[in-house]
Formats: structure tokens, C-alpha cells, sequence
């Protein structure tokens, strides 16, 4: 998981978007970033480990320039720097290679040798083998399988390309004289790009000087967008090929208060991924949204937490249930998924319990996750997804709730907009269309 | 501004308690924290700049002990540790004392020298000249015009002790073995303590060994509860003077919803002092809450922004529109108050007006601000309130909304369930009852 | 062990020259430094753990002015800042009080509560009860026993006072418009003070833009310098109480050539300590000075190393033998003193045996240390000294040299060129004469 | 410049000496340094900015292992690893590449890409072209010209090889079960390795569990010694292909005293360069060694200086003169070399005639400077160096001087002990045997 950020001004310093377009990505990956720019001299680089506004909040001098490309990562630094026979460049993307081992096997075998393990050189040796950018990313993309969307900074240009599948989302914004694309358009919302269209699975784009062009489309008979995006990954201010995230969320609460009627006093939230769900859910069912829990802003966040047992503290740490909202009632509490089911079962039922709430219903907006994310959505094993071998009946027990329940895959396709071949839902289904 | 806490257990090393119920004061202070234990040795006493799970997260090794206090502040380190005949006492408090200048002068005269030009250092002083703590205590407050709640740290006992008006907070917890006495019971929660009672207005409490024993309560006819703690100071899960804070938020907005009904499509909240006033508002008007800005957890948080120009610009990046939920609706949303307008007029107006809202209908859960507060709750001149000069609807024209309304004072007492004259409300009348 | 300096101009900004003077003390200290001056407004102080120049060279900013006192230690935090009935000033002193215990139960009595242990505060607490500062030191100096070179920064004015038996030294310096008063001359050396005289046992001086003046001289029958300033403390460029300390050191190696003379090849030191006493001997006994070991420069000096086991690793790295130089040779090896003996026996004499010396001679410039130090010069306990109990000859075995020998009393006076009863010799004959 | 250090044991853990032997080497570089180990599982490897000491004085932890490499160096971070068909592997050198930007030409057209434009990147990869790590150093040392002396960490085994005309140094040492391989003999002598002999110009060496092998060597007709290592480079306690170096430079000052007698009062030395020269010239002289300048140790050396303007105001903080000793005498002062005449000049000349000394007569022990170092021992243009187009008298007078004298070619070959085809004279002769 990781935020892309791209921008070419025609004339202007575009230092700032860079740095807060970036920074607004931070959802995606909150353990290394870095930005790239490009002013005329030799291109600048600069990663660190750590967030956006923490450790670039001194460090951005120097980085001027009319063209640049940021990354937000949770595992690697980006973007990386080559020397090439089409210059030097930088290059960051979001994505997972699939046949990885095999790649390096090959490149070794003729003589290559690598400084890491990671994607990204890869994607960019394999680029930097072909005759200009365009037909390198061309020939990488016929070799790799897997999903990317991925930017590059080269001395005057920059490139832009999704893979054909359109896993990840990519979406083109402009104002006045510049250009951006992005992961997401909540990027956008406060730096005044209007949303111009979602970059089209297989396209390869350039941009110069504030001006885009299409300079190819992989051809694909196939999209296959990430469910997820909707459902949780992305902000609740973007909108992801088409469809605004939070009108997916509410339609996603709609649905299950429409399926799963219950009887309750307060539609709460486990915050914040479940607040567009419950609003939908409290909206449909016209039992009123209320605090039930509140997220603490000073719990974690300003350092990384790597360990599960370390993310687990957090997550005991950071909720804290609001007594006089939940005593004596029945409460029905909303969530996007459920993963491993420990932070609802030993954090959010035990804390309701102890703060006598009378009834916990507890609404999920998707189906019960069965299988791993083979694009590095989410890198868990299939025995870590405590759906994977139990009935809801079981799960709901297991968890300690009064009830239950979880959207189904109809739901997903109605609430998102699209016809659910053109959604990715092998966490749900564990089959892979691709 | 700041949160205090103190722990005594019978048995039990509490520095895990004593961590944890500092952490969750820190909404009160951002800048400076602290901690002092005593375990049997010396009294150990640390502090930092910078929050406090960023700054005591490597740094607790060596607290571990039966007793401690800590102290989150936005202008000073606290506690402060001096020694003295009675002994070595570590000290912190939250109040502000308004005859600080005579006394430093006076002390002086009497040959004494300053380290700093604080309260708590004026206020150890004084108490450092008494027989013992508690006769400390009383004569200082004979001495002092302000409000305080201090706790001390001495070599086997832990020293609480509230003014006599009762104008800041202080609560008492208790669980097995162990007694706490905190700014807010917001920290009892997580923790597992229980609710006992709020410290009263002029009462000294000894604890000693998990046990609490009230020394001495300082006559007045006078009470002053804070009012704004209700309104925006405390935490949505404490329960200040025995009315939790979320039900005197709700009670507000449906107030703001019976005085002043639109017809609106949404009603949303400035995040996140709003949320509480604005689920109340939608709850009694039946107009759905929804998602109308969401903060961006990413936003600052792990610096200091000590200088209002900086605060300004955190505050433009931290709140994102949805655009989805806004374009061609009219729309309610709610806020605590309203001090200078200029978050309100420049940054949300101007990002729902971007975003193409229909109407703005601005509800504001206390009366117009008009003075500022002698007892350190907040620093601003007359000047700098917007209210200050002019009417409600000068300040609705101004601030660019269709509508903007105000909380009333006996909404205030109503809201919160207590008689006027025992709330404080020199802020938005200028008249003291000190 | 401190040094201190001040410095005051007539019109410049002195910072520069405060900075690099402290500097030049930092042999006398190496734990912490601070700098404070005062440019019109209110006094700035600013205090770090850590050297110098690691510390301040990023941190100068904002302490430009025309007068400032500057502190490097190897114990506390100076200077410290007070606010008293004379005004806020800064302090910080050179020197050990016997009766400190004493004097702060006294003080406790009187109501007063201290921040520290630390003698400064007490001092400080002293001189701020007096009338003015003068009235104020010379109170102080009525009340304390013990050793003092102490300097205060006031609103205008520098104080400069020296203990009335001048154990510790104190040199004033003057350049074009500038008075400087510093621990040791060699911080004048480099900045171009010249020497005007030393400061005089008893005297308070007052500076004010860049003028002196004598505003006390205390009376007293006897002075009592430290020898060990010229023996070891001091630095090599330094003039103290009249007497160079590196002809003191020549002056020291030569009475020992002449009441040891040996048949060697080669006369070495140990750097840096031994090298003045070396060169004497070499120059006396026309012996040749040669390397026998060198000081690697990259030893430690970069972080703090308060602990012994630290210390003796740190001193193993940092002497590296010179093979070729040694191997079957005959050699003298001249140090300033013998404190533990172990630094002697397990790094200098083990390193020189393994290249395959063939006779080690030991010079020691100065007796057999008997005693600890009551005015802080050292903190060792008699039991620590390895003379205490030992004779000359069974410290030789113990050390594994095949010569050992010591100057005596006589050449200490004799060297540095003043009657025995005037030099402080306590360590050598645990006798006090004050 | 840097330094280079390998060790490989039998059976213990090799950190301390790597860590040491590392330290020892730091006179060689002190911009960034980097230490890599195998323990059986994957190669480690951490590298920092700073000094050995400083930055790896608490990051040791879990580098322990039986065989490691490590690097100090002035200007770029090694070793670098890399993953290649022979496994993975980390490699550090010291040299200069001089036809570097042709083989990065010809490599990018076989569609390779750079992560730095550094020597040692390029050297890597052409070592990974080979079928094994000795195949890929003689195919690497075939299209490379210039000078190198380098190691290599795989699993399991060290490689070390030096070019084949010798110009850097690099020497064996062994104890117990243990070899090692370093720049130079001052890292063995603390440590407790014996001098086996020097790497042999173009030999090729593996090292595996504590034994040495010599799997190759590279004819040559010629060697190059790089004289400078004698007369400034190496440390005094290091042994250079047969000469130690401070004999040596005892050598040169009574080559210098021989040819340019002076009636002088005392010897001094430029520190720590000049001191060896010193030494010999005053033993030849019979004029006593003196201090003159001293080094103050706290000079700089916590942090980097790498601008000629930090450089030379460090050089100014750093010496201090004696003034005791110099005042109305005449005064000879050994330095190894004039570079750009300026400290000589601006800082020691200035120094010595402000404290009054009567004659300066400066003795250089080498001859003047009039080329740059093609390989890569110093970076100057020709322009930089004073003595480029002065006489010996130009320059006395230019710097101020009563008397100047250089050592000649003669002098080195007679006071290095080989003979002058053997030695790389190029900075003085302007004329590259190679």
C-alpha cells in the first residue's frame, strides 16, 4: 500500500501541491516517504523514514522546482534514483509484482546486480533497458504480472502509467498552468485541482510544462478495480473511478440496514473506518447516529508501529466508549471489515461490556474476508482471517455480539456502481480473474 | 490550560496507570509534559517538551513505584521538584493566579530568588513556607486570587487539592487497590477505575497507600464551575460535576435545533469539537447527520505550532470537505463556538462555498464570546473576539453564511443541569462573580 | 573542576568571543556548558549537556550582545538564571563549599525551597538576599568555607569575584574596548586579549562596558593557589598566578633528570599530560625527546564517559605505542602524577612490554598523592589513591617499571617559583592549612 | 582517501576488532564509515555519516559474526552491497578510477542503470559480470585504469586485492586464529596482530575461517609506492610496505637538519604532522625539541567540515602557541608539507609574530607540491598550490618566514629506504610513471 503524487506546472514552483498533495496520501502508507523534483539541474531526491509533515516539515529547501513526484509508503523508500542512457530519473509506484523471484533470476543471469529486493528496482532496471521511457515501461509491463500504477521524474517529463487491469487507482486533477495525478482525489480537494478523469487501466501518460498527453494504451479485455478502495482503503473525500468513497460507504450502511433491520437505541462507529457506514446504516434505519466510541487524536501517529503486538496496543489504546452514551442500551455498532476479529472481540465488546450496554449488533460493510490480497493490498495469511474457517453464527460467538452481520457481494456491486466483473473481490471469493 | 493526574496504589507499581491517565489528559495541553514517582527512594521527577506517548514512549525506565503525578501543559514544565523542610515534594497545577506580580514582589523583599516567572513556582514557594503541606496549602490559598487544582508529590504521600470556587475540575477514581485523582475522569475509563466523586471545591485530600482521606475543606459560599469545560475543553467520555460532557453537548445542539429549526438537507460538525453539538441537533430536528468535513489524521499533531499563524495554516490543512455529500445541498454545521471567525469565514465557508453548498446554516453551541478569562482557560484580548463588536447578524454577513445562531445562556444551565449562578460565565458576560 | 569566563565590551557584540574563550576551557570540563549574555532586553541563558563547540556550534542565534558569562563543567548546568529584589541576573562559579549541607538547612528554615543540590543555587540564594551584588557576595563570603571563582551577568553589569585564599585562578584579559576575566589566559591567547593581571585573592571587580573596576578586595593572611594547576590542570598556554605553566612543566621534568638521572634512549611521554614534564627531562638529561606513544585523535571526546570502566576503556583506545621506536630500547616515560596507577600498569606498561621494550623508567612530576581533595579539584576517596599504603619501590613492582620515581615538594616550589606555604599541598600531605 | 579493514576468524566473533580496527583507520576518512558482517545467515550491513566512534558507539548490536569488512572514508558511504548471480555480497575500496565516466558510458549502453555516479558502484558491477568474485577482480582490474586497494565480504569468504603497481597500501596481520587485512599496521598494534607481511601489488587474496590464500596474482614491471603515506598519510605507528613510517619521518627532519643547519633555540612542530619531522631534526640538530604550538583537543573532530572556509577557520581554532616558549627566541618549525601556503601564512606565522618570537626558520620534509594527485590522494587543481609558480625564496617571503627549506627527492628515497623509481613522485615532479 503506498500514495503516489505527481505535478508539472508551466511556470510555477509546484514545491508546495508536491508536499501537501504527498502528505494528503498518508493514509496509504505511514512509514517512509520521499520527494522528487526537477529544476532545470540535475534532479533532487529526498526519503525518509517517518511521515510527511514530521520530517519534511524543515526539510523542503532546495526542492523547488516546476515538475515533481512524491511517495507515501508503508514499506520502502521511495521514490529511487538511476542513472541510465536516457538520463537519470525517479521513479515510485504502487503495486506488487507478482513473478518478482523469477525477474531478478533473469536479470542476474545477464550480469546485473542489485542493491535491494524490492519492486520498484526491479520495475526500474527493467525500464531503463528499453530504448526511451515509453517503450521501456511498454516492455516491463509485458514482462511483469502483477499491478502498478507508477510515476517517473526524468529531466523534463514526467510519466505516468496504470496497469492494464486498473487495480490501483490513478486519477488526473488541473488547475490553472498545472497538472497532477494522484492516487486519490482527496489529494485534490484542499490544494483546488478539479478532477479531470481517472487515468484509463493500461494507459501510459506524459506530462510537460502543465500539459498532458496519452502516449499509449495497453490494450486489456479485462478491468478489475479494487473493492477495497471503496470499502475502506481510501479516503472518504475521493472520488475512485466514478464513484465518490463516501456515497459507497453510505450506500454499503443503506443496504444492511435494509437487510438486517434491527431494534436498537444508537447507530455508533468503530472510528474512523465505519463512521460513512453507520451514518448509512442510522440514515436508513432512522435510528439515530450517536457517539459510541471516540477515537483519541493523540494515540500513536507521531512514530511508526510495526509489530502486531505493538498495533494492537495502539488500537486498545486509541478508543475510548463514552459511558453515559451506551449504559443500559442497545447499541449497533458499524465497521468496514473484519480481519483477524481480536481488536472487536478484545477491545471494542469487552470495553461496550464493561460500560454496561444492554445489546451490540454489529454491522460489517463487506463479506467475510476469506483469502489473501495476492497485489499487496493486504499481505496476511489465510489463517490469520478469522472468517476463513467459521459460520457467521460462529464468528458472532466468537466475537461476543448480540448479532452480526455482513454486506454481501450484491451489495458491493449496487453500493459501488459497477458491475461486479469489473470488481476485484478475490479477498472475498479467493478467485483470481487475472 | 493543562491535565493533572496523580496514582496511589497499595501494592502495585503505577507507572503504567500513571502514563496512560496523563496521556489521556493530553487533549488539555500539547506542549509540555511530565512525570515524578516515588518508589521509597528519591522522588523522581521527568519532563519534556512534546507530547506524551511521543516523548515518555523510550523513556519511562526508572519511574516504576507506588505513587507518582503527572502533568500535560501548554506553556510550562511541570511538575516542578524542589526541596524544602519539609522535605523534597515534586508539584504541578493547573489555574492561573491573577496576583501573581504582587506576590513574586513581595517574595522577593523577603530575600527570596526565582527560577522562573510561573505560577507553579510562586505557588511551591508559598507552600514551602508553611509547617507542613496542608497548612502549605491553606495559607497559600489565603494568599492567591486565581483558580488552581494542584497535586503534590512528597516523600510517602500524594497532596490534592481543588480551589475554593471549584472553577477547574477534579475527579477522583478508584480500583482495587488503588486510588486516582485526575483533571477528567476521561482517563478513568480505559484504566478501569471507577468513578468515587469530584474532588468539592476547596477540599484537601491526602492519599496514602491506595487510600484517600479528605485533611481539610476551605470554606466558600461561592461555586464557579468552568462552563466552557462542557462546551469544548473536556473530553466527550468525561463526566465533569456529575453531567458527562456528550449528554450536555447533545442537550445543546437540540437546544440550537428548537430555538433555531432550518430546513436543511444535512446537519455535520466542525471536527471534532462540533460532532457532539451536532448529533444533538440532528437527532431533535430529524435532519440526518452526515459527514461534512473530516479531519485528516495526519494533520500536525507530532510538532508544536505555537504561533498563530501557524496554528492557521494547520487548521486549513486539517479539515477536508467531501465534496460528494455537499455540492447543491443546504447544509447545517455546528461548532462549539466562535472566537476570532477567521477558521469559520476563511477556511470552512470558503471550502463548502468551493465546493458548491447550497446554503450555510452555522450553529454555535454557546452564546456570542465577548471577554476573556481571567482564570487562564484561554489568553485572548477583547479584540481578538469577533463578537466583541458586533451583532449576530454583522457576524453572520461577515463570516459569509445564510444563517448563524447562537446557544443561549440558560441553554447553557439547562444543557448542563445546573443553576446559572454556579456557573462561570464572565466570557460571554465580562462580569466576574469573584 | 570548571572553567568560567566573561567577557564585556564597550560597543561590540561579544559573542564570538565568549563563545570561543568558554572553548578554550573546556579542558576544565567537558560535561556541560552554558552561555548567557545580555544585550539590553532580558538576560539570555542558554545551558546543553555536551562539549562546546558540538553543542552551541548550530545554537548561537538570538545570544548577541555586548556583555555574557560562559561556563563549561564537568558536574552541573551553569550558569543558572535567578530573578531577585536586584533584578534578574545569570551565575556561575569554579569551586567547592565544605559547609553546604549546613548552609541549606538553614536556608529550609527560613522557608526557603531549592530546585537543586547543587552549591551554585546555594550561592546564588545567598548573594540574592544581600543589598546589592556586591554586599551580597561578600555575605556569602562570610558565610561559606571553601574554594570560589565566581562571575554574574546583571542588567548591565559583570561581577568577578576570586576567593579570598585564591585557590582557584582567575586572569583578567583586555583588547581594544573589551574586558575579559577567565578561569585560564589561554582562552586569551587565540582571541587577542592581552594579560592585564590576575585577579586577587578577596577581590570583586565590576565590569561595565568594557571598563574595570576593584569594588572590594576581602582581607586575608594567607594565600593558598592550587599546585596542580601547573602540574596537570591547566593547559600548557596558560599563565597562571604569573608562572607559565609549560616552563613549570620543563622546570618539573628537569628536577626530576637531575634527581634521577638514568641511561636511556629515548625520553617519551604521556601524551598529552606528560609531554612538558618530558620535553624538561629530555632537555636536562640531553636524553633524546621521541615519540613512545601517541594520543589516536579520534578517541573518544565526542560524547560524555562519566563512568571509570568507561573511562578505562576509553583511555586503552586511546594510546597507540609506536613499535619501532620502542622495540629494545631503554626508555623514560615521564606523567604529571599517579592517581590509581592502573591507566600506568595495565595499558602504558603492558602495551610498551608487548613491543618488546627493554627497560621502562617512570617520572612522576610530582609526590606520591596521599589525600583526596576538599576543594573539588578531584573527588577520589583516599582508598582509590595507590600511594596512600604503598612505598615508592613496591609501587614500582606494582606497576611493572623498572624505575620509578617522584619530584618532590621542594621542586614543586622550585618550578613554579614560589615559597612552599603559598602552594596549596594538601594532596600530597593530607594537611589543610585553611 | 579512506580506510579499509577486514577480518576473518576461525571461530569467534570478529565485531570488536572489525569495529577497532575500523576506528584505527579514521585519520583516513572522516566523513562516513560503514562496517558489514556474516554470521551464516545474510550478509549485514550499516553504514553512517559521521565518525566511527560516534555513530557506531551504540548501533553494534546484531552485527556480530566471524568475518566482517569495514570502511572509514572522506567522501561516499561503504561498503555497498549488492546481489549478484555469486550470491550477495558487500565491497568497499580505497583508490580513484580515472577512466570512471567511460566504463558508466558503456555500461548504461548495455542497459544498466546507476544509483550513484561513485567508483566503487561501477567497480561492483563489474565484478558481477564475472563468473566468480576472482574472475570478476581480474576482468574488473583489466578495464579499469587507476588505483585500488579493495575487499570483499561474500558468504563465507573475504576477498582482498591491491593494483598491481602498489600505489595504496595494504597489509596482513594475524593472531590466534585470526587474520586480518588493512590499509595500514597502526589497526593491528592495540588489537594484538602481528604483521604477517604486505598484500603483494596485483595479489589477489581469499580468506576463509582465519586462513589466507592467495588465489591470483596480476604481473606488473613497475610499482608505485605512494610516497605521500610516509611523509603525511599513514599514522606514525603504522609500518608501510617495510618502513615505519615514523622512522621515516625521523629520517627526513635530519635530512633537513643536514641540509639547512640554522642557530635556532628550540625545534617545534606544526601538530600532529610536523612532530615526527620535528623529532628527528632536533636529534640530529641537537637543538632542543620544544613545544610551540599545541593542538587543542576540543577542536572540532565531532563533526564534519567539508568547505575550505570551515576548514580553515577550524585550522585557526585549533593550534594554540605557547607563549612563554617563544617570545624573543628563534624558533624552528617542522610541518610535512606547504599545500596552499595559506595556514602557514595566515594562522602559524601570525600566531608566533604576535607572541613576540625573534627568528622563524620553517622546515618542509618534502619537496614543494606542484601537481594534483591523479590518484586520487588529493583533489587540488594545480592553481590551489602555492609552490606552482614561486621559487623557494617567493614563497619565504610570501609567507612571511626567516628562513624555508624543503627535503628533495634524495631525501625521501634515502629516508623511505627505496629507491626513487619505486616511488610515485608525481606531486612533485608533475610526471606520471604509469
Amino acid at each position: 500500500m503506498c500514495g503516489i503524487f505527481a505535478v508539472s506546472a508551466a511556470k510555477d514552483n509546484i514545491l508546495d501541491d508536491l508536499f501537501l498533495g504527498t502528505f494528503y496520501l498518508q493514509h496509504r502508507g505511514q512509514q517512509y516517504c520521499g520527494l522528487s523534483t526537477y529544476a532545470g539541474d540535475g534532479i533532487k531526491i529526498r526519503t525518509h523514514r517517518g511521515l510527511v509533515r514530521a520530517t519534511f516539515s524543515d526539510d523542503l529547501t532546495g526542492l523547488e522546482g516546476r515538475m515533481g513526484i512524491g511517495h507515501a509508503a508503508l514499506k520502502d523508500r521511495q521514490p529511487i534514483k538511476l542513472d541510465s542512457k536516457m538520463g537519470e530519473f525517479t521513479i515510485c509506484f504502487e503495486g506488487n509484482i507478482i513473478n518478482l523471484a523469477e525477474l531478478i533470476d533473469e536479470l542476474k543471469k545477464q550480469g546485473h546486480s542489485f542493491y535491494t529486493d524490492s519492486d520498484i528496482e526491479v520495475i526500474a532496471k527493467l525500464i531503463a533497458q528499453g530504448d526511451d521511457f515509453v517503450s521501456g515501461i511498454e516492455s516491463m509491463a509485458g514482462k511483469i504480472r502483477g499491478a502498478y500504477a507508477l510515476i517517473i521524474l526524468s529531466r523534463g517529463k514526467i510519466y505516468a502509467a496504470r496497469d492494464k487491469f486498473g487495480f490501483r487507482p490513478m486519477i488526473i486533477g488541473k488547475k490553472d498552468g498545472a497538472i497532477a495525478v494522484a492516487s486519490e482525489s482527496c489529494s485534490f480537494v484542499n490544494l483546488g485541482y478539479e478532477i479531470v478523469r481517472d487515468v484509463r487501466p493500461g494507459e501510459i501518460l506524459e506530462v510537460e510544462d502543465g500539459e498532458l498527453k496519452t502516449v499509449k494504451v495497453l490494450p486489456s479485455d479485462l478491468v478489475q478495480y479494487c473493492t477495497f478502495e471503496w470499502v475502506y482503503t481510501a479516503n472518504v473525500a475521493s472520488t475512485i473511478d466514478g464513484m465518490p468513497v463516501d456515497i459507497a460507504r453510505r450506500n454499503l450502511g443503506a443496504c444492511l440496514a435494509r437487510r438486517y433491520p434491527v431494534k436498537a437505541d444508537i447507530v455508533g462507529a468503530v472510528p474512523n473506518s465505519g463512521i460513512g457506514h453507520a451514518i448509512g446504516y442510522a440514515q436508513e434505519s432512522k435510528i439515530p447516529f450517536d457517539n459510541v466510541f471516540i477515537k483519541y487524536d493523540y494515540a500513536s501517529r507521531s512514530y511508526t508501529q510495526p509489530t502486531q503486538a505493538e498495533r494492537d496496543r495502539e488500537a486498545k489504546i486509541k478508543l475510548i466508549p463514552i459511558p453515559a452514551k451506551i449504559e443500559g442500551r442497545k447499541v449497533v455498532i458499524c465497521d468496514d471489515s473484519i480481519v483477524r476479529g481480536t481488536q472487536m472481540k478484545n477491545d471494542l465488546v469487552v470495553k461496550l461490556r464493561k460500560n454496561k450496554v444492554k445489546e451490540i449488533h454489529a454491522m460489517i460493510a463487506c463479506p467475510p474476508l476469506r483469502a489473501p490480497c495476492l497485489y499487496g493490498v493486504a499481505t496476511r495469511s489465510k489463517k490469520e482471517l478469522v472468517a476463513h474457517e467459521k459460520t457467521v453464527e460462529q464468528l458472532r460467538e466468537y466475537i461476543g455480539v448480540d448479532g452480526l452481520a455482513y454486506a454481501e457481494l450484491e451489495d458491493l456491486s449496487r453500493s459501488i456502481g459497477k458491475p461486479l466483473e469489473q470488481l476485484c473481490t478475490s479477498c472475498w471469493t479467493d478467485a483470481y480473474k487475472v
